[in-house]
């Protein structure tokens, strides 16, 4: 069946996120059939690389054997039972793995699956905690411009504005917001409404050193360590959103180890399972966790589960990958490949057309200088760029790029030049 | 290793949801580490019947090889690939099976994974599609009293009180409420407030037939018909939230076909998988998906993507498991079932400390009648009943059955044979 024929059943059916689907047909999506390692087979079979790591979940590659193998073997076993109440080996295991890894001290795990639920526990656990302690009046947030921490209400309300975020402000809470990332001085500022604003915040909400769908905005990691310094000072916890930057994508393992600092709470999510399943999980210190602890049906526990909580296929899967990160010394490629795209990327900043480049290990934005009038660069230059097998996807004017943990040198320069032709069929040389 | 063990290791690391975790150990959790159909397997091979299908989501029994196999093929292809602005063939797929399954006629499916995540797309929808309108004065909502919807906090929103949700009501955005399933004239209640406030009503939230977890309170099936029919009257989308009453719990594929109506939007989840990977969707009729239509980038589009959104592998998880209900004629024995647990619940009525037992299909809540002063009856029923191999859950005093629909007439008989023990060992003939 052609490619044309899936896109009429796609959008006969299917509504897909962040995306005009009356413009779907003619954007010419990718209809994915496979994965191989680092390219998806659309259904022509047709291969493009995925510059994107769709949408900054996959790690290793698609279809590897190994994390294959773990899911059928989870399955051989069972592929789910409920943490509400009872317990299950593998979230147990994957939970013992990834509590060395993390950088908030002597976490306790609790599971999700959608990235934003993961952000929705840790603002629950937060305003809970100060409740737990018997303080009620840290009822708002210290977050920052350009912030996003997903799309469920709460996740909304933490984040700023944007994607035409401000149309539900009926529905989202009210949070205290100093300036982001393209804000030189922003961690001065943070600090100084953390100072002035202690008594009433329940927890400051960060993406620690990349703002992600912000287009990549990314600071100083000694900026961030200030900010969470100048927060623990004060009592007042840290919530470190890593969905996007964890599981190696910045360089480390989490982006807060590069700036030095350990979180109250931490969400983790994407690149959890290799971006197999959905997975997604809150981490809490134990100063955190411990207030939550009290009688039997009391007011100290925490009433929050999702049903697929700690799903078992999914957890196997993912500890498999944490295994499969140092198997193949994974982070060892993501520094040489993350220096390769940063030489990739430096003649493409001097192209006609560009007016920034970003990065942050193998997180890069590419921002795009449209003259006034001009419209929609940032798609087409990703659509130029799809057409040549290259899979990017813009935000706006900003070209992002999300390469796999296990990209390779020569997809790196296949990344920056494709990039770079894209660019100059769009804006000319 | 030794259960204990496995218990040890467990509460040091994971949280479990709506679970006080300091009484954890002492609760004699299972810990399970395979499945076998209707049944877990812990570590230490002891076996249960899963008389809750591991919190409401499995349905044709764990560890199923036809199952197993979708999946095994699945991951030979790919797991995951984003659907923000592409496409994947298992989704695609899922959503043909589903279409012409689901009450809503002519759906486009917004997948996510969190069965609270597919309420917050169903509210932010009925939302937007009044902006998208040009109406921006209709910015709450009509939700029942007992009503549960989620945790994130826009589901917790809708949502009415008990489980400590008034904590968070500082987060929550205010809603309209009338009483739920345990008033008698809560349908009349419903359409007059329906009447007096529909030009400031964004939609009206339903769990159809059952209020799962308010303690499987239960309503007659017209009374649904007639809020709906009030409603689509006045202009006002009907969200069904069926992620508990979905995929055949409650006699019919969907709730909603019981009570003869047609929402506007409607929420699945839990068993849409079978219960086997997170999965979780909001379906909506055209003249809601419609108004979303419009120029690309513009502000008609729904800027809302979870990142593992149509993921693959458990959509073709979910495809397989239609045509398994259908291969298996499964609701042929969710019928039959279904009677056999009526006559199997109808002598634990009449049972010394037992108030009320209410039912639909194959929920089922036994709310249990302690004496002043007594306490944690339906605690300490269900880890009576898990002591004689059979796992139940209560929520407060309402001990809640939901069962496998591939349950057997002999696994019928033993659930309520063991319920019956075990409230006469906690209650006293």
């Amino acid at each position: 069946m052609s490619i044309a024929s899936w896109v009429e059943r796609d959008e006969r059916v299917v509504w897909h996120g962040f995306t005009q689907m009356s413009c779907y047909n003619a954007s010419t999506p990718v209809i994915v059939e496979k994965g191989d390692g680092n390219y998806l087979v659309d259904v022509e079979g047709k291969r493009y690389l995925d510059a994107i790591s769709s949408l900054w979940v996959m790690t290793v590659g698609h279809n590897d054997p190994d994390l294959n193998q773990a899911a059928a073997e989870q399955m051989q076993k069972i592929s789910h039972s409920t943490l509400l109440g009872n317990g299950n080996v593998a979230p147990i295991e994957l939970a013992e793995a990834l509590a060395p890894r993390v950088p908030v001290p002597d976490p306790h795990f609790l599971f999700a699956s959608d990235g934003a639920a993961a952000v929705e526990q840790a603002i629950k656990i937060a305003f809970q905690y100060w409740h737990n302690r018997g303080v009620t009046t840290r009822d708002t947030y210290l977050a920052l411009g350009e912030a996003y921490h997903g799309d469920t209400v709460g996740s909304l309300s933490v984040g700023a504005g944007g994607f035409g975020t401000s149309m539900f402000d009926p529905l989202r809470f009210p949070v205290m917001r100093t300036p982001g990332y393209n804000t030189d001085n922003w961690a001065e500022l943070a600090t100084k409404a953390l100072e002035e604003n202690h008594n009433r915040l329940a927890a400051v909400v960060l993406e620690p050193l990349v703002q992600g769908a912000a287009g990549i905005l990314v600071c100083d990691p000694l900026d961030v360590s200030q900010v969470a310094a100048a927060a623990q000072e004060l009592d007042i916890p840290v919530i470190c959103d890593e969905v996007a930057t964890g599981f190696g994508r910045t360089g480390t393992l989490f982006a807060s180890q590069q700036c030095g600092i350990a979180p109250d709470i931490m969400c983790l999510g994407k690149g959890i399972t290799g971006g197999y399943a959905p997975l997604s999980a809150t981490a809490a210190a134990p100063h955190v966790y411990e207030t939550f602890l009290g009688p039997d049906l009391g007011e100290r526990t925490f009433y929050h589960g999702h049903s697929y909580s700690g799903n078992a296929l999914a957890c196997a899967i993912a500890s498999r990958h944490l295994q499969i990160l140092d198997e193949r010394r994974i982070l060892d490629n993501v520094q040489t490949a993350a220096a390769a795209l940063a030489a990739a990327l430096a003649p493409v900043e001097a192209h006609h057309g560009v007016k920034a480049v970003r990065r942050r290990g193998l997180m890069a934005g590419v921002e795009l200088d449209p003259p006034p009038g001009a419209e929609l660069w940032g798609r087409m230059v990703c659509a130029n760029a799809v057409e040549r097998g290259v899979l990017l996807r813009a935000i706006g004017d900003v070209v992002i790029i999300v390469a796999p943990l296990s990209v390779t040198p020569g997809e790196v320069e296949m990344i920056g030049h494709t990039l770079a032709c894209a660019i100059d069929a769009v804006a000319g040389r």
